[in-house]
């Protein structure tokens, strides 16, 4: 699916890192909330509310996921999950683009 | 505004000048075509090719039209038009974000 159909997308941006990392957030029409987001090469930590899904879809990320003690390259077209309420860390070493979803989970 | 409703999105970034300036496209449901971007710092031209009209939604940016001399500054909420098949020149001093219209012209 290389689109998102009846969507909602909010214009302002979302940065972070001196806009090292960007993103636009989108609402599908079942009220799933996903990001659409740009990596520049850097080193970052993120936390995670919901359980998140990551879907690489241009470059590559170097990702060390909770309670791992070693980072693991998720390439274009691969994704990795991580747990609700905890956080990762990545290293992007190319300008990298991503598809973030947020679950929900009871 | 600050959302588009029942538009389609492509997931795919556009990437330009190594990163430095992103965008993703939006279709509006009657076909229209725009970009939400991030422009980091740095000195950038463009060229159009349907006339564009470029709406600040964050930071500022300095701009210089086609057929002008100098640079004008346009900040947050306010917008400069540019015409088709043309070029135009930004200094971007702060992380800003837009939204780009692409007006078919007959």
């Amino acid at each position: 699916m290389s689109q998102f159909e009846n969507t909602t997308i909010i214009k302002k941006a979302n940065v972070y890192f001196k806009g090292k990392v960007t993103s636009h957030t989108v609402i599908l029409s079942n009220g799933e909330r996903k990001t659409l987001g740009i990596m520049l090469p850097g080193n970052y930590t993120f936390s995670t509310g919901d359980k998140e899904i990551m879907e690489v879809l241009g470059g590559s990320m170097d990702v060390k996921l909770p309670n791992s003690d070693c980072f693991v390259t998720y390439g274009e077209g691969t994704s990795f999950e991580v747990e609700k309420n905890s956080s990762f860390d990545l290293i992007i070493k190319e300008v990298s683009d991503y598809c973030c979803s947020y679950v929900k989970e009871s």
